[in-house]
């Protein structure tokens, strides 16, 4: 058995001294392998080896496989791009269990070779796609958009549209549009339910609503949402994608988030299980030795 | 235009002189029209005509539409037979809207009138079948399913298995297990999302968890959900389905719940939006007289 | 150093052979070193000296430190008679931290004559009486109080009056009603605050509310509190206190609530602190080895 | 029977026409009256009589009782000058009931000269006292102060400390620290719990904890609070008092906050009652024309 993953990109831009062991140790194992190994910018910086560092855009043209080293938040760097190039990625946590990067560094090179011997979960993620409609910039998330205030935590009034039907008008802290990948992040803190990750869904989240009635609403994933701010707000308010892309918004203008074509293909060792990373990162009861049934 | 309702069944159990009163007229005005009109026992009974009544069985057999007369909770008394015969099925409220009675008794003739002439929207609800391993009862529930201690509020344990993957180990008050439909009973006020009725999902809202970081989860509703009490349990839990049936379980018992193949064909008046209803349930504000984009 | 306790009564009623060993080890040493060992009647049986147990009353009155083994539902058994007779209680827990219980069975004998060497804090906890009105039966608790329905969880309907003043008239499964000592139990699993141990408030937490904008109410201890059942219950509804004494209640009875005079004198070694106990139970992080300022 | 309230200043920030014709009424009546009035510098120039304004603390110096005409918003702009000046604060809101303008512009009149007459209840309301450490900055609020992040909501760190003994240190959005006047406004939708206004205590409600078990904490009003932005923390954070006064934090800065020694005198009608506001404000039933019981 044998994966067609001949070029392999590295990716592990958190700057930790761990990191880089971890990353080092990869690369040499990689290439001692045969492996053709690509290095993102950043990372062959930290490598000291600037001169092989690849852009994003030119690393997922030239490549088979990412793997990613750091925490989520790396890895939600590199999700919309691996996307967009229907390049699977892997991800290797720093030492705490992520939702996205569940191999342990101190296994890394094992899971990695099985991995390319091609002993591994594929998982497909849908990621949202988010278009302004005064500028047609259009953004990628694969967790969240977060509708927010400027500066100071103060009320925001915008308006909910689904498949163009008008669901309420709120006034808010703001709105967390998040994906089943997404549930378990920021949009969990915020008081959302866990979407399981399968689920052709999306859930709005409200954030600090005026009205205490106010709940989080999952729709189809399917389905179109319109976000407009409403005329009345004093202040800006802004969008942000994953955490980044931080795009300011006058009082009037509106946006659509809808389900990006093309999905993430997340790689897992064979042993993964969904629901024992969410017990692991909740703080939830252990597997039972046998069942209650 | 024109439907194939001919032949009428009304349903109205509940014990309010306001709904005998709809209900006496519009009997009256159906048989006027020629609609061939059947009555379930009860309903018969509280219009002094007992000799017309039929059980509900028999009036699923012998008709082609079902009006029930009442709140949700008559309602809900209905469904599961008319989804077990495939039956439409429309529903009057008592002056008050709820979110499956969505024609108020005011303009009940004339509302009925354009659902008999063709005039109307049909939406599938789909329901949960609950299958208990140790007695291979089987119970139906529009809404949901409540996984409930004895008489006093104490803490029962239970595991949870989504395909037959362990999910977590729960000691709480309980759990209901809830459609899109029953997102906005019982289980909003425990704190669960509102999920869009058109959503293949269910949701597993824990009912005051000890641990609190317990959380709401929305599955797909092909998927399988199996609960098992755990053999610690002091003292019993029960079960129940639409607030009805409930049936003792004892410790170490375990029961299975799945979508329902028969859907509930459910009936409203053309201007039926969902949103519209929710809002006004909620006590959210009303539809802006023009967008704000 | 020295304490004034001579006479010392053992409460250990949880059935455990870990308990019985640190019964067995504290009674012998107790008995070496001089004291009065006073046995409870269960407790008794439990060590097989049934011939020396004592009823709670009598053990009450016998006694001059009343030292419980088990978990925080063992002391809750014993707190309301100990306020009553004035008398100080020590938990020891049988391995897991309890908020009441919060001597390690390990450490036993060590702790324990600290406390008697009157090396130890003394905290004062306030109880709360409920007083049928029909009935004028009087009941304590320690921790809660909670008005619930009967066997299946269905609404009940109730009105709040604060001071004689009317509040709100709830549907809801029911409400808890928690002392500071009762916030961190059953009310936080209903989405109650956590009330510092030494503020005399007492906090309202209604248990699924019909009403999305109800909300957990925090009110001076001082104040008196009405429950009234409307004459609308079908059905019965009940009251615990402490998780005992399930009183029945019909329709249209009422009850108060108010703080009882006598304290509980909780007994504490010297090394305790609140909020240790609550990071622990919760899960929260530890203490920093240095404060960030 | 007749007030001491000799000269009154009115204060009536907030630009609706509306508020601009009450204000009018007002100041007319209270002259013809032979009150003398005093307008704030903004007040004034609405009523295009700027040279008559004066500053807020002029205002203070100079007078016996302050009408406020707008939402409770233009109330806090009020309420700390007048509480150090130990003043009298009356409100009087824009045609939608506030927690402290409780009356309707409609009866203005008739409502202010009962006041006048000495027919009112004075209630007292704490505020909060914000010091920075670094620089030794105070800032008083009514409501509650707000730790928040700069521009984009992300996690900040901080330690919580009551009485110098550490609490926990939590990642999250940001912190409130309510008043129980605050506690209905923004700490609500934060999902705490509502303070009765008379309740000697402080609320601190964690703002999308990262730790899902966080949850609103309440301690006693003489209690101290210590907040301390921990060192890991990159960018900003700030601080607001009542939506006031944004201060930047650095990471590692620290500040205290604790009950402010002079408290609010809020004036109501007579027939002023608290729960009647809040059941107005958040919707819930009315008071039934005959109690339960």
């Amino acid at each position: 058995m044998s994966s067609n993953f001949k070029r392999i990109a590295l990716v592990g831009r958190y700057r930790q001294d761990s990191i880089l062991d971890t990353l080092t140790q990869l690369c040499d194992w990689l290439e001692n392998e045969h492996y053709e190994v690509k290095l993102e910018s950043q990372t062959a910086q930290a490598l000291k080896q600037a001169e092989r560092g690849l852009s994003m855009d030119k690393l997922c043209q030239e490549t088979d496989l990412i793997i990613v080293l750091g925490g989520d938040g790396s890895f939600l760097g590199v999700a919309c791009s691996a996307a967009e190039h229907q390049l699977p990625v892997l991800g290797i946590n720093h030492g705490r269990l992520g939702f996205l990067t569940d191999i342990h560094p101190s296994h890394c090179i094992s899971e990695v070779a099985k991995v390319l011997a091609g002993d591994y979960l594929e998982e497909k993620r849908f990621l949202l796609e988010t278009i302004l409609m005064d500028t047609r910039v259009h953004e990628s998330a694969l967790n969240d958009v977060v509708l927010s205030p400027g500066p100071l935590p103060h009320m925001i009034e915008f308006e909910i549209y689904i498949n163009a039907e008008f669901v309420c008008r709120q006034r808010a802290d703001g709105l967390i549009i998040a994906t089943p990948t997404g549930s378990t992040a920021y949009a969990l803190s915020g008081g959302g339910p866990i979407l399981s990750p399968d689920l052709e869904a999306i859930v709005l989240v409200p954030m600090f609503p005026h009205t205490l009635s106010s709940r989080p609403i999952v729709i189809d994933s399917r389905q179109s949402i319109k976000i407009a701010l409403t005329l009345g707000n004093e202040g800006s308010a802004q969008l942000s994608c994953d955490g980044r892309a931080r795009i300011p918004l006058a009082a009037g203008s509106h946006f659509e988030i809808q389900r990006k074509k093309q999905e993430l293909r997340l790689i897992h060792p064979k042993h993964y299980h969904y629901f024992e990373t969410l017990r692991s990162k909740l703080g939830w009861t252990h597997k039972p030795e046998k069942p209650s049934f």
